[in-house]
């Protein structure tokens, strides 16, 4: 039985939940296919089989796994003779600690960044929850929360000075080849440039580079997604 | 021949480089001893040998090697039989990310709060030197830098909530057992213990019961250490 992977939907085939493209590229990486099948955000009575109401939810068989993190986890486990998304267990140790830091430091920078471009993104019948919820998360109209984003860009790109340092000296994080702590940190990337026109990167930015590279790898998987920047 | 460990020397005995910190517990953890050299900010003569400026240099045998994440991918490979530092090649690369976020983002935010307290734990003859350096790199006066350490520190403990997430799970960042990773993050909040009373963490945060852990390691290496703070 095909590997079935429910992901977040915006407009028309836009996917863009970066955690979904966490597990997208992770499958990629292990050589494996699956039936995409698309959740809206008002939809989630579709994954209300996995116990939980979030997407990514993988169904392999008999076995349902959801969050990222752990389905990275199963992947690595369960398909232990593809190539390795850690390369270890210290692999998988400290990419869970970049994961983390990700999660709670990075996409909550970005999302203040392209929040409305988002809610411009998806679907209309997820609108009003979509802004109900986050305007209640943030406090203020969505407008209002990326309204300074060309000062807080710059921030952000400055807080990642440390992975230039790592890029100067290899073509991808993980080091002569991508492997999941790549996936982490450019499916935040893929994130934005799926809902939002607003640059995160400047080109001449070696992050801006390697993310060029990571949108060419299998066979442009992440290059091909439909983009819902309006 | 046994290894020799170049390492920055405070007052007395201290000594609180976060980087020969880092060194000092990937030894410990490879069951390692070393005979220990101290080394002033002024006394820089002492390592000219290595061909660069800067603490750690390790020596062993015919091999010198400086710079912590150097010396610990030598120690790694030479004594690949004993416990291992970075858990294979994929912790080795995601252990490299780590450090880097380490050096550039948070170990530049404690500076800011300890720096005076640098300064007062340092021998006088160095006084002089880190006084002009840091100043000359700050802009201001030393006791200008930490003036506001209240507010920062606020800042500060929130920016490692992830970490906390990591901790929720296991008592150390690398699993059941301490690795590389948690030396990385360890030995700044060493580096201050030993320099600056302000205390880093509130007591039931849990990053300073894992901090805690990480002091009863080999036998209380680090708890043991000599303080300057004064």
């Amino acid at each position: 039985m095909a590997i079935r992977l429910y992901e977040l939907k915006g407009a028309g085939e836009c996917r863009f939940s970066p955690y979904c493209w966490r597990t997208r590229l992770a499958l990629a990486h292990k050589g494996l296919e699956a039936e995409l099948i698309p959740v809206r955000f008002t939809d989630k009575d579709i994954i209300a089989f996995s116990g939980q109401s979030r997407v990514p939810v993988l169904v392999d068989g008999e076995t349902t796994v959801s969050d990222s993190w752990t389905i990275a986890c199963y992947l690595e486990d369960t398909y232990a003779d593809r190539p390795s998304l850690f390369g270890g267990d210290g692999g998988r140790s400290v990419s869970r600690i970049l994961n983390a830091w990700m999660d709670k430091t990075q996409n909550p920078l970005i999302v203040r960044m392209i929040v409305l471009d988002i809610h411009n993104g998806i679907e209309e019948v997820d609108h009003d929850y979509f802004r109900t919820s986050r305007e209640q998360r943030f406090g203020v109209a969505l407008e209002d929360v990326q309204a300074d984003r060309a000062e807080r860009v710059e921030n952000f790109r400055a807080g990642l000075e440390f992975l230039r340092d790592i890029l100067a000296e290899q073509p991808f994080l993980s080091g002569a080849t991508p492997a999941y702590a790549d996936y982490i940190v450019f499916s935040a990337f893929q994130w934005a440039r799926c809902m939002s026109r607003f640059e995160l990167l400047m080109a001449d930015d070696p992050l801006h580079q390697w993310r060029d590279r990571m949108l060419d790898l299998f066979d442009g998987l992440a290059a091909k997604a439909a983009i819902a920047a309006g």
